[in-house]
């Protein structure tokens, strides 16, 4: 895996077998999203594992999987297995605008590239042309890819999802006490920290990790059912075909085949649509507090980065723009992944094709979304003194709480409320803070002259000193997210 | 639990603490989706659960557990924690209508049933008065009155969904071997049997209950911030508060409060999401089957159900249909949960009252969904000899893939794949079925004469031996479930 | 009309024939979001017109319209229509709880209903009550009464959407120069005026009410087909009954009957969700303005209104809030009407019941957002003095431009970009204004020294001076408005 | 305009000015789906509108047409002008790869598009590169560029639609009398025609062509507005830079800038999407028509079109699996274009960006599906001895309401009911038609014995003869879609 170093925390044992694809192909041929958009919205590695080569390489490779496990049951020729094999190792033996073009006739990508690939076998080995894609249907490959290219999708996704909790945990570790306003409604409420809200983001990012690894693990299975779910063409061989084919591609095998219910591909978008919703209220935050009149945080800075040539003075948060507007587009494509389960018989019409573009759709603009969330987190421009002086804004009115409280203590709540209530009034009108405020409303009345002094009341004007349990939530956000990197199997 | 005793199934063990709700209460006064459609698209439990007294009721035991959890720790008096539980055990202490009417200038519900409440309490003991709701905000009441609504709903699901389970256990093992055919892109494909495509819905509901198991655990937090999610009015006592106010729930303690982070219940709304989705999938399949052209299956009859008056060989399919309205509805109102994560700060603007009837939608459409297909599938008529006529419908051509292996093995495949594809032109031609067309094309090639015996062209004109792995797959699909339900901690 | 005078605005002509429902009805018995929230999310009108007894009340309209139209072409007598129309006169003919419970089995409302209402008939005159309901089917009465509630509900519409209008457009006339800054990524950009904004409302509903206009009349058409869409039982009265079945409802005659083909009621859905986006384009850019940090605009204050006990600073925006909500909401449910579309045959299984909900929840959520934002413009608080002092945030910054230009005329555009560039950073670094570092720079080198004399240097200090053609922009978007209140036909 | 001729109508006048584009340009060289599915799901000319050179081309035709108009009016030299326009006329000009990798610093395509075309333009003509992109910003650029490319795709799709429309006037003209069953709830209801059906969908499409020529002119609109909305930076002349700016566009000056009101968009989405619904419509009851067991229609057959080689039998409908594929993914996809109406001030955040891939993913679907489907419908087989057939397979029962009504006009109504159940119930006891079992009642009973001769009993057996206003509605339809070709302005 490669283990970024984040914040301090040790060494990252081998969380998941995600070590990063490090394969000799070119480029990506062809976009997910559109080529204008995809480096936008989308995640290089991601993008190469949709693109049309990459889906087209996993076809190849389960169907030599396929081969490999039907020689070893003794169910076609060792040496065809190894032609179909070879040829199935070099990408370019698909042509894939004459892919593209057949699958409108064909109704899906299998059939003509099953007659491609068979064409090239053949013209190597005559014989062995006659086994390429035996038993199978067109559905068995093109679901089997898709496992596989979830699988490697995923594999990245955790290696930047542990990118942005790491720099979630260094953000909350390390203003873990600096105070902040806390906002309700887009209106101030009460003092926070920093690193309380960075550790509501990473506790959500924690629950994230453990979901992604739930459904990645549960939809790593083949799918494998020839024509109608039954592998009868495999006659008594099938069990142990099945088996041979998901070991070669290290994957399980199901109860039953799977073409006609589609929950486990539903629940790796419902949990990417989850992800790519923290991701988009950690934009949401981040591109308030980046607001001119705020400017609490800023977006990492680089060249050409989110500038304006006439107008100098603004720092466009375009890494949150990313991110909101994933978190803008995934949720209507889960609800397409979930209205398409409603799929007929034995291998559907529409239901089943309308998955094909907007499954990969989810997984690029998830990891586009997370890409740019883990940068923006890592290299976060923090502006601690910023986040002081809009405490202060209100004048000290949104201490109120913690001075009726500590009033309270002293002449019993009424009284209490009643008093801050008139300080409050009092400060708006002579346009003073509650402190102040405060210390004439008392001085006024013999019986509350002495009832808070000096020390008292500048402790009670301190946002720091009423955080509450911020420091201690946040700890225990980065605790967990440490527990889980030390022992990912928790 | 009441337990239903499926197809002679062992009696189950308290799969789920899911005993049903049996309060003393009137029944539910008040609809989630409108007066007129509740009893088509709910389930008259979980309709208790978001009725309106439902969501009071629960909003007064999070006051009263609230109480005596500050009680405990010494934060406010026993005897006003006993008051105002007491107060909290009468849900009429509420003025509904007076509830909703203030809660349009309030902006949530709690602010006014705090107000309300307070009064009730104060009335009976000023004292006790002063302590209602201490420490606490609106949305720490909304939302953990929310989480009792999700886990006594989950639990009613449970139910109906081990009956669903139950009763596909019952068709999957009934019909392992009975043959029909198996249709893809709608058109007939190859054989499987009825019991394979009732093992096909059993595992996915059977997927669904691990799920909901999952969701359920999850969501069981308690949600306890105060004003800005920092608990600070608590001071030192916040966290055995919080630990005290979840046991009095039953409730779990999350690592930080989640008034802005959602995720664990948009988790409940797509695992109810994909449940919708299997159930219409099964609605669709039963749909179909039930065409006056098709006609293998029927909803069970009844008083009224589904009959005309001016159409009396019409039977209507109503519970499928009811079912796939579920499935029409459900997936963009889980967008809707989805796309309200983005929220802002410490206290959303929309995306947080978005849940508020969002959700019990969702709950509400996928329990009247899987109350529906419960009924159907316990009481669906079969109608075996339909399905073993269907199969005949194109004269053995579903055959043919049989026939050509068969001959494959002793003439070769090439061979075989001709004589074939000539004996099925033939049967279309001269009108009659691929058997008497294969026999009067092999008899007419002296080569060929004798390569099918009778017995042979039998066997290879009976679907029920071309049914592949039906049955192993059908008994591993009842085996899962059984095996579920014997042990439901796997 | 219930014609609200709007600033100033002439007497509006019957711009629609919009009257306000008056009946002598008592209010709505049943909720169509929830009891809770139906005050919060709905408006009055609106909620009464989709209730339980407004759907029955249509229902029953839509029935003795049928049989009046009966009698007139002597279909039915004269005597059975006249009782017929008499017992549909009382909504309390009906009782609405068996209706709900028998529709489960039924599969639809009007099945029970019809049995309902032809036993209330019979019961007033045998004879009578073989008439009821002749010739038509179910879907006849439910789509023809939605068309009925559909109408009315527009109606009320109209009359708010003509109230947020002449709020917008007062709000736009008033304010046409009151100078404020634009924000484009939530960073200031340049000057604008806050009236070329309200313009920018204003003239979006200006197009909501265009829109609105027509999606109400290209939905006022009968549905009437019989049990298969022919109105075969009809025989050759069909035609004629048709037209007086339109004409006792004020509706139009389609060309076809439309049970199965549902765009007249996508399209309401449709432009409903286009004003739901226009007022939560609204809501936020109010809501914005209400931030701490921003305090441009407040919502109108009322006893207990987004006020805070605890925290008397707060004044939250809970009127944008239920917008917003709506915007979150309204989307995924015209999906919903979208998806449902996929109708099957000549009566589909799911498409059709979907909309039964879904669409009296798009017009009621509309209705509410609608009635909230004309609430918050008619009252909104606008602060003149907060938007020309937070014009000066960025110390003149957003002025560059206005001053390059200026001097790009005097000495060539590379220059000026070079200076102002150049002044722009000492601003920064000096912590003054642009106006004082411009000075400085111009002041130091000779070439420079009298470019810009002090009455130059204030005027490209004044962001009014450079609000470009907001005020002509504003005042296109009140002439339009004007203009369509004055001429609805146009 | 390329006028297909429909069924021996009158060669159409120019409906639009929908002339099919003929450009020289290469092929589109990026897909907008993705390169494997492009060709299923989209339509060549709308898939060349919105590639990526589709994109850029538009984008330099915005700028080459904003400099023509800065020049005539004296804002910018007219050398300029000439200049640009003659670089902006070559798509090679922009380096696609470095723009898409670009725009993800900068946020969006114009301002890396800007740099690039302005580096080009100095090449040429260092002073002509100064005014490239004079006063506009990037927003301007990309908006107007995208109404182009919107007016170019209706008027594709407007093509396909009325070859779509012919064909479906074909079929219903054809088949107006044509007998075939009605189907609700997919059960057999009465007698339809095949026309009327056929006829249905027509009316639908006639609706669609008339929204889209409205939708179609609403948006054609110039986006024009600057930094922020008020084209400050071009002074006085901005009014008249704007109406040369659209009229070298031959597009129409909206009355404000629409940066953050996106309504008019949406609304070419909402119109596509009840096209892509009507479609789907067509698509599920073809497809419903061409199961085994129906087998009324069937899609044009072709080389390799829907086979199956192991399945000779199937004829899968793959136009109509792409159809509802199209009816699936674009409602949510609609209802991402709704919800990012909700924009922030002057330029938002999410929203604006969502739309990018969204809008042209909505029409190049929507595209397709058209394609498709009056592919389907131009050829559509009709197999009308099997209408016939199936009419048949309940043995009458279809027609007991047909003989009931005739019973009833001599004995009564009630008499005749109890008649037909009677003979319905023993038509199923002794698996005869109802004809027969009527006979053999009415002999039975020396009161009924001559109520129906032989010919009576014919014509009540006769489906054709209960069809009701099937053949007037389908001439209705006709008459109406003739209408609108012949005068398109109505």
């Amino acid at each position: 895996m490669h283990c970024k170093q984040g914040a301090g925390f040790p060494p990252c044992p081998a969380l998941h077998d995600n070590r990063r694809i490090t394969t000799g192909l070119p480029p990506p041929t062809m976009p997910t999203l559109s080529r204008l958009t995809d480096p936008m919205f989308g995640s290089p590695a991601v993008l190469e594992v949709f693109s049309d080569t990459g889906t087209v390489r996993r076809m190849l490779d389960a169907e030599a999987a396929l081969a490999r496990a039907e020689a070893q049951c003794g169910v076609i020729p060792a040496t065809a297995a190894a032609v179909i094999t070879e040829v199935c190792g070099r990408v370019d033996v698909i042509d894939l605008e004459a892919l593209a073009q057949a699958a409108v006739s064909a109704g899906n990508l299998a059939i003509p590239f099953v007659k491609q690939l068979t064409a090239a076998v053949t013209q190597r080995d005559a014989d062995a042309g006659r086994y390429v894609h035996w038993g199978a249907t067109s559905q068995d490959i093109i679901d089997t890819a898709l496992v596989l290219q979830l699988r490697d999708a995923l594999r990245e996704i955790v290696v930047d999802l542990l990118r942005a909790g790491d720099a979630c945990a260094t953000l909350a570790a390390t203003h873990r006490a600096t105070p902040m306003v806390a906002r309700t409604w887009l209106q101030h409420a009460l003092p926070t920290t920093f690193g309380c809200k960075a550790g509501g983001w990473l506790d959500a990012l924690r629950r994230d990790l453990t979901r992604l690894d739930h459904v990645g693990a549960q939809v790593r299975v083949i799918q494998f059912g020839g024509a109608a779910g039954t592998l009868a063409s495999l006659g008594d061989d099938a069990p142990a075909v099945a088996a041979r084919f998901a070991a070669e591609l290290q994957l399980d095998v199901p109860a039953l085949p799977w073409h006609a219910h589609r929950d486990r591909l539903v629940e790796v978008a419902t949990a990417l649509g989850m992800l790519t919703g923290t991701l988009g209220k950690m934009a949401r935050d981040v591109s308030l507090m980046m607001q001119t009149e705020v400017g609490e945080v800023a977006e990492p800075s680089g060249p050409g980065r989110g500038g304006s040539s006439t107008m100098p003075h603004k720092r466009n948060p375009v890494g949150c723009a990313a991110v909101l507007t994933a978190a803008t587009r995934v949720p209507p494509l889960v609800a397409t992944m979930l209205a398409g389960m409603t799929q007929e018989h034995e291998r559907a019409l529409g239901g089943w094709q309308a998955e094909w573009d907007t499954l990969p759709q989810i997984v690029t603009l998830a990891a586009g979304a997370l890409r740019q969330m883990a940068d923006v987190a890592s290299g976060l421009e923090v502006d601690e003194a910023r986040m002081r002086a809009n405490l202060d804004i209100t004048h000290g009115l949104i201490l109120g709480e913690a001075t009726m409280l500590e009033l309270g203590r002293r002449i019993g709540r009424l009284q209490a409320h009643h008093l801050v209530e008139q300080a409050s009034r009092r400060a708006a009108a002579e346009d003073t803070t509650l402190r102040i405020a405060l210390a004439r409303t008392l001085a006024e009345d013999a019986n509350h002259a002495g009832l808070l002094d000096d020390a008292a009341l500048d402790r009670l004007s301190d946002p720091a000193q009423y955080a509450g349990q911020s420091e201690r939530f946040t700890d225990a956000a980065v605790a967990a997210w440490q527990a889980l990197r030390a022992n990912p199997q928790n």
